[in-house]
């Protein structure tokens, strides 16, 4: 199984999250690219970082939005999302490059991610981006999105993503984070289903009945000291549990 | 001989030069690649049109600021500049390769190009970040620059320009645009020294006696509509001249 | 009436549009203050201009959107937009003060004001940052729209603008840019209508039927030579009809 | 005495200090302004917080350097930088009306500060936006900078800060902060000098022999955890020893 999170998530000055503890935690990094956070001083620092701890590099690509950090819907035109897609992915490759490895695959950020989940032409715009820079990378997001069917249609590789911390519903999808119980809070119980999703084994819905989720990888955070604790949490559990970890990406 | 000149430098909604005619009379170009100029959609549309001309991509690497376009001296860190080149190179490659081409060379823009004539520091950085993204990239600036020595000493292809309508000392250095007489205005004064030096011929210094300049690319420049049909005489003359014109680059 | 149109719309090295020559034939500057386009040096200039031609400085308020221009859709939360927009009008009213006048007006700027026709939240948004920074201050907008209502409903002065070059549908809203005939472009036509808005006659809608337009301000563009040279035009018909050309705002 | 500190130092999703905790130490407040950190949001929840504690508002002005935090020396023309610097006292002043206050004075931040100690040039520049946009206005600087004397000279009153935690020359200018010994760690050291310098009473200069420093503000740091400490120690202790802390500004 490979658990992934968001790294590099600082700016000049300013830091987010503990990049370093992750690094201890994940298999796969999904790094800002300057766009919504990240400097080239910090792509540089967390690509080498990366590589030394085998931790596999992927594209976080976003919105041209530091203000925002990337959390607002922006109505881009669709040739300059594909254009804005292959720029940050071609800058970081630079530096995984320089590390001594190789961007691994694509995984859009926050307002992006959740636009193309049903945003058709913007979605396009991304898997184009994608094929026309290397259609041997494979690209990371939400099962049933129209994200992934496209890029499935345009012959990507695809990773399904499930999230440790966060509720479905009895179709599978994530439950709103502005209805109670979306997200969950108790280590133990979020252990416990990062077990059950890597072993094959149904969770528990927001209903309570079993649902089956068959993640490719699953997202931890890593933005509060209390995120980092129960990534590390879901990482123990997983390797007691004799799952073996791992980066998708070869 | 090689011509070089500034080009994909507008952003967004601003266009700032002829990018479309330059091309046709230069054969290489300096693609700016965000920091003071540029943006991925322009990027992407230059690097098409100058690999369908066959014209080769160089990286015109700059200080982080657009208000200021590059023009503004920076007193960067020589670690973070060395992080920042490296970033516009890969975000420009990624381009480049969309098109079927490469960056072929760097070309460092407006003040960071002043700045390591002189400034050691900042100039290892700039040479650092070729070396380590990839030391088989040629550089391209001033004859006498620390910028030049330290990369011909780290083991780069190094460059050499002169500029087409500006007036030298007889050290071989340029006359500081303060002075009278600093740029040349006369479209043939300008064509009939690019012919001289393209045969390896003097040229006459700002005090009238013969310097010999043997640069291996000639910049002319395209910001104004006077510009490009200067340099477009350049062109004229030395191909009426018998000089072939093709990229230093392969 | 009122004679309204983009000014400042330069950004560092890039211009656009020819604010000297619109000066000579609008009543009222709409000033880009420094999100979609304007920097503290254009916004001097600018201000100082108007002042000295008795045009009244409005605030061109905008999304946070270099790369777009202001053009596009953000979704940003409505007390961030209430709080940009006051940014935007504190700035440029300290240009404006030193040029010996103040700030007269508000008018959003691209796809801010393109939104508010129709978004009530941040519509809400942008007005309360005007009741906030100086209720005594006019808002600009679009008849019928969002902005304009809930502004009169806050206590604010609203001011309703045409578009010289824009057809009407029978309802009186703008035909869609994407359709035919949207847009006119016959001098003489355009400035017909604008003679007979100015005088309270009917013009005709797209369809061809009478229609009553009483703007309280005409906008004409300035971005192209043809536009500057049809916004001559109207004021020459104007003035020409008898109509006193003034700003709106005292 | 006054007490005076850098708040409002984050920028969109991220933070810098404990501005909350700072309020309740300092008794003026150098508020980022947006060039180097600080947005909309930001400046206005400052602005807010510190009218509420009695906090005196000080326009903190930048070069225009988000990714650099203000910490690199720009080369910015005179004409920019005094553009730039009234930009920024305007946009916070709207912020400052909003809470019930108004900007109360003047301060330079990091490379900017350091520049006009002696960049004459700059200086001037800088001291000519405060001329322009409000000769009543106050400035704060180091004593002994050509800032405070070319303010001076142009008739503006100037605020001669000392920093609570910086070893002074013989002559009273700071050690530079590459020498050993520059930076003091020791609360009580650091308290009791502060008593010292708001009594009148002269210091130890890193030679240990006495030095009068006759500061109008003393500076105490925010952004780390054991800073925020320090300047509360420095606050009691003055307050104890039957300091009356006020801001300068009334």
């Amino acid at each position: 199984m490979d658990l992934n999170s968001d790294l590099g998530e600082g700016f000049g000055q300013w830091e987010l999250g503990d990049d370093e503890a992750l690094l201890g935690v994940v298999t796969s990094a999904n790094v800002a690219c300057g766009y919504h956070a990240g400097d080239a001083s910090i792509m540089r620092r967390v690509c080498e970082q990366a590589a030394a701890s085998g931790v596999a590099i992927g594209a976080q690509v976003a919105y041209n939005d530091l203000a925002g950090f990337g959390r607002r819907f922006i109505d881009a035109h669709p040739d300059e999302l594909t254009a804005d897609v292959v720029y940050q992915i071609g800058a970081l490759e630079a530096f995984a490059r320089l590390a001594g490895s190789r961007v691994r695959y694509v995984k859009p950020h926050g307002a992006l991610y959740n636009a193309i989940v049903a945003h058709e032409e913007q979605a396009a715009a991304v898997v184009r981006a994608v094929v026309e820079y290397d259609r041997t990378l494979p690209v990371m997001g939400l099962p049933g999105s129209a994200w992934l069917r496209l890029a499935e249609d345009a012959g990507l590789t695809v990773v399904r993503e499930a999230f440790a911390d966060r509720a479905y519903t009895p179709e599978g999808t994530l439950v709103s984070r502005r209805l109670d119980g979306a997200v969950l809070h108790d280590p133990d119980e979020i252990a416990a289903r990062c077990v059950a999703m890597a072993r094959g084994e149904p969770i528990r819905d927001v209903e309570g009945n079993p649902l089956e989720v068959r993640p490719d990888s699953i997202c931890v955070h890593g933005d509060t000291r209390g995120a980092v604790a129960i990534a590390r949490r879901v990482r123990d559990a997983l390797t007691g549990a004799g799952v073996e970890l791992a980066p998708f990406a070869p």
